[in-house]
């Protein structure tokens, strides 16, 4: 249950990133939706198949795919009719890549992986989307060129073991806010 | 059968279509040989990767790789010996991404899921093979720079499902063709 | 066990390359240690999900882990005591190519795949951990811009399926370090 509200939380925050970025190469309306897509599905996807979880998260429910969509409307409408934020987007990247990361961590961790392992696919769970919306848009993947994020998403998932399961999306919601 | 042919098809044209972006991008021969063999691929593994068909589609059946080869061979030749119609690769795209959708989203309709599933899956099997050419030889992706490639596949799955099995190879071509 | 050992060799080198390429694209401590560890363990990890071994290399087996993290920690080290020699990256690369493309081979021969397939595979396993770190630090992938790695990695799958298990290790180091 909690797995399923942070997976949502969590494509519902990169389908914006994705948002930002496309608009920001200039794409047209369906490159800005292919671009959310990927961004969203991209680290839980990698994650499932990793870990061999099948059918993948997003073909499984198809809820999943209504959020995309529906956040990736909210964000086209938003952003025509507001200006942004100035750090929007990495506001949003880093909010995605600590709740990603941590799903990813915690379905590592219900298998009793070690640690390291654990942090590793929390890791790649959350930096793997974010890293795909860069490389297509052709940009320095904010990951790697702000190493921020990544240390955000690692202190979280050290985080996340010590507190296991109780009370932790609150904290994180605060951790991801506190990033920035 | 159908599925057959059509992956066939499908990466007989995506290996045209990495040996003339390859040769665009100035790749020595062994260069060409592994982008077309990426190209051609890469949205069938995907597809298979996400659905959990193993083994893989090439490694199942060996003839996909000789075709991949010939298709290969037979482009070197003829961009050696004659000048290119100047829409060559776009057109060598959008059939392949539009051959490759189907057979994603055939496969997925077989397995009774969800329509957006179906649809999104189809679209990322057309796309993912396009997709790697474009970023391994540092090209900003045709898929995401002309929506019209990717909206001619969600156009055409819609299409699919609706026709379903029946008489649809035929209407595809023509599909294929009417988008440039 | 051999294979355990060109494994372990493969991602110690792989790291070290990705370090390497880190540190010239300027990346901060945790960029190079992202970069280090997907190029380590990109090609074992795309090998092991298209032939549907789970679970995957790394996650099995956390040994995996703490070398690429010591391997980085002593290329760091390296990098920042010494001069590096001209082509310590090409050489690297190669080196690594050649010992991930012969455990990508070998897996795929035990299953007793189709020779044209093992090459593919192999070359795929050996290939992959560059290409993502070409591609994640925005350079031209260095396999295709320079057609010998590749080359060598096929003329050696080659060579081991003719020399099948015995004696290959160390007519392996010898091809690898004949490459350059």
């Amino acid at each position: 249950m909690l797995l399923y509200l942070l997976d949502l939380a969590g494509i519902a925050v990169f389908a914006i990133s994705g948002v930002l970025a496309a608009g920001r190469a200039g794409l047209d309306w369906l490159g800005v939706v292919v671009i959310a897509s990927v961004t969203a599905v991209g680290g839980g996807t990698l994650r499932d198949l990793l870990l061999d979880r099948h059918p993948v998260f997003w073909i499984r429910e198809v809820r999943y795919v209504y959020v995309i969509l529906a956040a990736t409307a909210a964000a086209i409408a938003w952003v025509h009719f507001f200006t942004l934020p100035e750090h929007a987007l990495a506001l949003a990247d880093a909010l995605g890549l600590a709740l990603f990361a941590m799903t990813g961590a915690q379905v590592a961790e219900e298998r009793r992986l070690p640690t390291l392992v654990v942090i590793l696919i929390g890791t790649m769970t959350g930096a793997a989307g974010g890293l795909l919306r860069d490389v297509l848009t052709d940009r320095v993947p904010l990951l790697l060129s702000s190493g921020i994020y990544g240390s955000a998403a690692i202190a979280g998932i050290a985080a996340y073991l010590l507190l296991q399961a109780a009370g932790t999306p609150r904290r994180w919601a605060f951790h991801a806010g506190l990033l920035l």
